[in-house]
């Protein structure tokens, strides 16, 4: 393949320039990171669960008229996506009390929220990616109101699909964080999911037993990452189980 | 005086029940406190200060029709108000980042914010007073959506009145917070503006010079803070100049 250009290295995965204008490839990298990447370390075969988790999800989320930037995978670590200009928020939508929310207003990990709520953090790493309102948001114009709303839409059904999809696999659905981007077709903006939707985002926990299965595993040391990851995608459909271990998780084709 | 009975002591002020009910007795102290307590202080003068301060805004706003619980000043630290189900918010408008806002998302002090910003802060010592939003103040049950929307109502009137009260006087409002409470009448029920509005909860800057004139002179150990307030109150009409010192300030009346 040819030498392809270089968009933006992140944490957890590549950008690469994509084989046509408006595309990129996306490459997940099996760097683990947390706490603003404090911790860090390198997990063999989580980005290539990653990678099939979130192309799962994405193209769930397309086939349901939810638009996201995923256009197909490309093997074992790549996919190919949309281009679009990210929104700089990190958009959590939370079911449960867990992580910081549970912190910071002194709520129970596990409690039952009474509704869905929505958090929005800003994304800038030498500011600790700081929790701020509408607001903020509106004040230094990071998003339109008319970007908010679609916004909080798109959480709202990606939350729904999420949780039944979950749900339907004996987990639940905590809570999880999105991206999203604007895309430019002739004068029109809209806006889609971006970025990856994978147990690095999500708190997942299984339901009947309460193990967790996402990234929380890695930030509080309980265990194998991938044993975890791999359940997910296992129960999901879409690797075998017994599928991490030394040489990465199989694929199914 | 019959002995009063004591509502609720607080860390600047006292409420006793009052003579009818359905009011109260607030009782300005002398204590001065910052950083969630950390920081304290007894400041000779201070609690006459604000009393009377306090007296000026919330009149302004009764007469400008925005509802507090103000009923009238009955001495140099007491003042009769209506008591009212306090909202557990502290709502902060900024206009001009400082303070924590310059901090979390690392706007530089001083800098006019594009609009006037609204905060909600949940009201808990033990957890430090944490920002939320409405998504949590819904979800919570805090406050009902009606009454986050009389409140920001409230609060951007409140906004409008203070920044013209000072300017008025040369003095730049950086950023105040309120809170608010339900009072019930009959079957109805409103939001007023209660508990104080004075230099211990507004950021107050000269207009030519720059000089604090609010309690960050007392957070940031910038010298006398009767000296500041009285300087507010004398350009409000409220007290003669040279006003404070260890006699405490002069009344007017
Ligand atoms: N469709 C897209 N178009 C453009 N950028 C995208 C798209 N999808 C995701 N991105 C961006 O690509 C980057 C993915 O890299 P990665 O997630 O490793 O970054 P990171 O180190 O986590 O940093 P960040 O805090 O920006 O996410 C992110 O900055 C993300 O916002
Ligand atoms: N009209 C009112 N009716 C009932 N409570 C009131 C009224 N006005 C103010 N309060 C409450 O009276 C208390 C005033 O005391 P003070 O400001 O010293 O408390 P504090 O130590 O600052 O604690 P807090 O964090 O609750 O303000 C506050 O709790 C305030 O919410
Ligand atoms: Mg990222
Ligand atoms: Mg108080």
């Amino acid at each position: 393949m040819a030498r392809r250009r270089l968009v933006y290295e992140g944490k957890a995965k590549i950008l690469y320039e994509g084989p046509e204008p408006g595309t990129l490839i996306q490459h997940f990298k099996d760097d683990a990171t947390a706490f603003n990447a404090e911790k860090r370390d390198v997990i063999e075969g989580k980005g290539v669960l990653n990678n099939r988790i979130s192309e799962h999800i994405m193209s769930g989320l397309n086939s349901i008229g939810v638009p996201t930037h995923f256009i197909k995978r490309l093997n074992m670590r790549e996919q190919l996506v949309r281009a679009c200009e990210i929104i700089p928020l990190e958009v959590v939508v939370r079911n449960v009390a867990a992580g910081s929310l549970s912190k910071r207003l002194g709520i129970e990990e596990g409690t039952a929220l009474p509704r869905p709520i929505i958090e929005f953090y800003y994304k800038d790493d030498k500011l600790g990616d700081p929790m701020v309102t509408e607001e903020h948001i509106l004040a230094f114009n990071w998003a339109s109101q008319q970007d908010v709303d679609d916004i909080i839409a798109l959480a709202l059904r990606v939350n729904d699909f999420l949780a039944g999809m979950m749900l339907g696999v004996g987990i639940r659905l905590v809570d999880f964080k999105i991206e999203c981007g604007r895309i430019y077709e002739g004068d029109f903006q809209r806006i889609v999911v971006a970025d990856e939707i994978s147990p690095d985002s999500c708190r997942l926990w299984d339901l009947r037993t309460g193990r967790k299965l996402d990234k929380d595993v890695f930030r509080r040391d309980l265990g194998s990452l991938t044993d975890a990851y791999a359940e997910v995608a296992s129960r999901l459909g879409i690797m075998p189980r017994g599928g991490s271990g030394k040489t990465g998780p199989q694929l199914v084709h």
